[in-house]
């Protein structure tokens, strides 16, 4: 099993030789600019590690590692349109730094360039990676729709919302590894399990990260704390905070909403979720899953190489403590 | 052979069973309101065509027909975000009726959506579907791309304008054509005929909207004359015009485009084109276009049935007499 750095390496280098043509140069300049902006490559990464655990060479999976790369990227360009976004990694936007149309259209193309490297694989395995990898697409789709629209009510249930993090950002994670999976050569059952991981494992993480912007320290998030609670965005931690409150205590919570102190705001906020079990709820919520994941793992035939996904597991969701 | 009537009912049936999920309403509401304002459904109607010449069922190409309908639609709703067109057949734009965000995010499921369709075929075809159909949506974008870039720039030639509508209607055409071709059983060469068949035909008639929108009568394309005048549009018209202008002519040029009055616009522009010769060099174009159509044809193996392919070639350039 290759270290971390080594598989970053090589999908770094499938990137820069990644050929996108010269013209138009419109369509093809903001994706060359987009795709350099860094990230940390979790989810091609996912793709080779699974590709070797399952019995193939890392670097038989990159064509469908770039496919995850690329799709994500496809989704943030969009996203960011979507969100009104100035800045992505520090810098600017697509639709910022050209124009919306510009980010609609080279946003286009980069989802069909996602196809074309999944495209690259022979017949007999390329149906069952596009199966997953089309089913991953409509649903990533479908959860940031649910995201827009859970901006507009004030009814979102926790379920809801675990259903929409589900959709908007686990099930790529799962996509990517089980692609790799049927690279490696696994079966169909054992493809599945190690999708249910990753799914199981994205909940998990996402639910540390809304834990974190809030009770984290800036060293462990790399941003400003409270963000969040800032923007009146809905997280697990609000949604099980109202749940959770009396009807007094939801007043308290609408009040702390209109505090114009940032400091003060973000105080009041930790210290109202901390009393009415919020963050004790999602935290249990997060082992839940990460239990979920391992379950999955365990599941899995022990001839696979299964170590890199349990230290994976540690490692994503111990920023935390 | 069917009649073209009973391979528009076959296609529409398909898009009414065409089960699009309830929920997210906001994503999938669009995409039912946009697939039922109609049009002529000349895309999949060519997959069905060539799925039936080359020796299939029609009813097997649907899900190939689907996939281009489909992605003609996607196409559609994006290009119309980017024109910032409140029309599309009379109805509202999707970005209209809902807003822009929602437009990009169903546009963008209803492209993978296309490709699912495509995905309903055998393993052993699908490949090489999946090759021409992917093929097609990167030049369709960049077809768009060179579309927009045009709009800015003084110096188009008459070869960047063909590249252009190629690019963004033609190879649309050609691939609707190859797919059922593919699935009908057709072999690589054949396949790559009758696409170059679609691809010249869609050049010839697009040149030849640009003659009816200023030549023709308003029977002839169901709507008012000029449009392209009025809206100052680069059209392979306008750029032969301004090419075998001399430099008093353009100067006339430049300030017919200023003329205020419509009527008197359209009627100069009319008259100008004329005296140039701009008018008779695009029929010729047109009949070029039109005449490589016919070859490609000819080239095909006559055990294939042919008949309709030239029919359709004569009733789609027909418009013109």
């Amino acid at each position: 099993m290759k270290t971390l750095v080594s598989y970053t390496e090589l999908i770094e280098n499938a990137l820069s030789d990644f050929n996108l043509p010269q013209q138009p140069a419109q369509l093809y300049d903001p994706l060359r600019y987009f795709l350099t902006l860094g990230g940390k490559r979790m989810r091609p990464i996912l793709t080779l590690l699974a590709t070797e655990a399952f019995g193939k060479n890392a670097k038989d999976g990159i064509h469908a590692a770039l496919a995850v790369e690329l799709f994500h990227n496809f989704s943030l360009i969009h996203d960011d349109i979507m969100d009104a976004a100035p800045l992505r990694r520090g810098q600017h936007t697509v639709h910022e730094k050209w124009n919306t149309n510009i980010a609609i259209l080279s946003g286009d193309v980069l989802l069909v360039k996602a196809y074309e490297c999944l495209g690259k694989y022979d017949a007999n395995i390329f149906k069952n990676l596009f199966a997953v990898f089309n089913q991953t697409a409509i649903e990533v789709c479908e959860g940031q729709q649910y995201d827009m629209d859970f901006e507009q009510r004030n009814d979102v249930s926790e379920e809801d919302y675990i259903e929409m993090i589900r959709l908007k950002t686990s099930v790529l994670l799962g996509c990517a590894l089980e692609l790799g999976a049927i690279i490696g050569g696994a079966d169909l059952s054992e493809a599945q399990k190690i999708y249910r991981f990753g799914e199981q494992l994205g909940l998990a993480f996402q639910i540390q990260d809304d834990l974190l912007d809030l009770f984290g320290t800036e060293a462990q998030v790399g941003k400003q704390i409270g963000g969040d609670v800032l923007a009146n965005k809905k997280t697990l931690l609000s949604i099980a905070a109202k749940r959770l409150a009396s009807p007094e205590q939801r007043l308290t919570l609408k009040e702390i909403e209109q505090v114009k102190n940032d400091t003060d705001k973000i105080a009041r906020t930790q210290k109202i979720y901390q009393e009415l079990g919020a963050k004790s709820y999602c935290e249990t919520k997060m082992n839940n899953f990460h239990q979920e994941a391992l379950q999955a793992l365990d599941l899995i035939e022990s001839k696979h190489s299964k170590a890199a996904f349990y230290d994976l597991a540690e490692f994503l969701l111990n920023r935390a403590h």
